[in-house]
């Protein structure tokens, strides 16, 4: 089943007049005073690259759609923008990436003491700018806010020390479950449901969201991930700004080595195993292209285009829950033509 | 000036009082749950090693002698250590650290990238705790001790920037105002400033400590430092926890490192500048222990130790300005003896 829906064109309207939204108050908060070749300038490197602020965007477009002005997402659009630009500074190291953003990553430029240093530092500031909420939303909300904010920041360290026990043990047989309850914690949580759910919490004035509105963000957030790691093997690299094919060197388990682990045996398997049992200096050229053919001779990206299009099929069906009894906006329609825009990104 | 003031017992019995009351708490926040193997029981582990609180039991101190009961300081207290640990895993990383507490360090035993999560995770996570103030505190208290937590985490990586920067760049004329602005930001703030500020803002009901209470925690948090540096060449292996001279093979710059190319000339200068200039790795037996001799022939443990001992007495003038004021109690003769206590650590 394919979703041959067209995204409406108020999605990618939404998304980039909230993301330069997002992006000058980004800038607004960042600490403007010394040291600053060391510590502030480089918080400041990879918002300053670019990227689409998708995070804050969701945020902005739930609260609005909730009934709430822009300026009382703002201050939550940037945490999450930061908290994400801390986490890429971070899983870089820890997978030793080169390229973030179309240029060379943080670590690889100034080294990774600094970069470490810059990663961990931007994590807790990127909390700061939640404090703002107590004005606009009252103490109640912000409180609500924040414990969710830190409850994402932790839910996707537990979808890294997962990941890393999987590479660590070199566990290979990870079931769509596994991989799902991984990809809720590490990208879904904070990417999705985190933005929103609190922009449902800033519109609705309550201290939290339906049930349905995070389950919707869920759905959306997997497809995320999946598009994702299919652009990780076949998207542009311009348009991508990371290395093509650096989960194959980073060893990082996604639904396309989980469907080969299916189906390659004897050894085939044996050597995807020893391929994935390798530190990633030690992977050769040929080695890597081997296992790019093994995943086209299993049909591993068309396996996982057609389970990213059952969440987006899912997504669509948990909207009209809750999400499509909300009042017509533009908000709406963005919130909902997120679903398919997820899975149409090159 | 030697000050051969003895420090009261009561220093070293709340010291452990208040440790295992911290670490009660501490271990009371920490989450029980998945992922244990490469997350939450490595959050645990460096203060599960030991360690004296001594940043808790100055929080719990002040907040006595402020007049707050226990129970109040014990979220705040919590945060401190947490911090301090958090900052230990990521500091080990940056340093290539080999001991920690008498074990190998946390990315020695588990892997640069699994530290790395730890560290980072719990730097934020530390912050959590600081939400259970709202009860005990008010709402007004609890956000100035919030805000006042997360500058004080800020600072710190300020303190790392400076002197990262002095490292990559090879900058050893140093002088002792940029020493002591480096140490402010990277040990006092959030050693002895802010758990001495929290602890009377926790007792006193306001948003703010006296500043002469926050004076007299810096000067002792100097004190503080200088011992720390003096014990790392001097100190004994078993109690110090960490390999003897460490600093020096990180390159670390110290009151005794300045000292030093004040001193040297000529050929010893070309040394200690290329001795600095090396990676930890490039570094032989043989280079250190010429360095070690350069060390001693222009007395740069005893001029240390005569600064150490000026910043004492400065703290014991402080002390005489506000906090004398407070009614006796063995908290504030706690918090008076820590000046000389900290010295007399070995």
């Amino acid at each position: 089943v394919e979703y041959r829906v067209r995204t409406p064109p108020v999605v990618r309207r939404l998304m980039d007049e909230y993301g330069v939204r997002a992006r000058e108050a980004i800038f607004r908060f960042l600490p403007d005073r010394e040291p600053r070749r060391y510590l502030y300038d480089l918080i400041a490197e990879y918002p300053r690259r670019g990227g689409r602020c998708m995070r804050p965007a969701i945020c902005i477009a739930s609260a609005r759609a909730h009934g709430a002005p822009i300026e009382h997402a703002l201050a939550t659009a940037t945490f999450v923008e930061l908290l994400h630009n801390a986490l890429l500074v971070i899983d870089d190291i820890q997978d030793g990436s080169e390229e973030r953003r179309s240029k060379p990553t943080l670590h690889r430029e100034h080294g990774m003491p600094v970069a470490l240093n810059v990663g961990c530092t931007m994590s807790i500031l990127s909390l700061v700018p939640l404090l703002d909420n107590v004005g606009p939303c009252g103490p109640h909300v912000a409180l609500a806010l924040f414990e969710r904010a830190v409850e994402v920041a932790q839910l996707s360290a537990e979808g890294q020390a997962l990941e890393l026990g999987w590479r660590l043990e070199n566990v290979l047989d990870i079931s769509v479950g596994d991989y799902l309850d991984m990809v809720l914690r590490k990208t879904c949580a904070y990417s999705t449901m985190f933005p929103m759910r609190a922009g449902a919490i800033i519109g609705g004035g309550h201290t939290d969201a339906d049930p349905s509105v995070i389950r919707y963000a869920f759905l959306v957030g997997v497809a995320f991930q999946i598009q994702d790691d299919i652009l990780n093997l076949t998207g542009d690299h311009a348009r991508y700004g990371k290395e093509i094919g650096g989960d194959l060197l980073e060893g990082k388990r996604t639904l396309l080595t989980i469907r080969l682990m299916e189906r390659a045996r004897g050894p085939e398997r044996r050597f995807v195993e020893a391929f994935f049992g390798k530190p990633r200096e030690l992977k050769t050229d040929a080695e890597v292209a081997r296992l790019r053919e093994l995943l086209d001779r299993y049909d591993c990206i068309p396996y996982a285009r057609t389970i990213a299009n059952q969440f987006v099929g899912a997504a669509q069906h948990e909207f009209s829950r809750a999400l499509e009894r909300l009042p017509p906006s533009p908000d709406k329609e963005f919130l909902r033509g997120l679903s398919t825009w997820i899975i149409e990104q090159t």
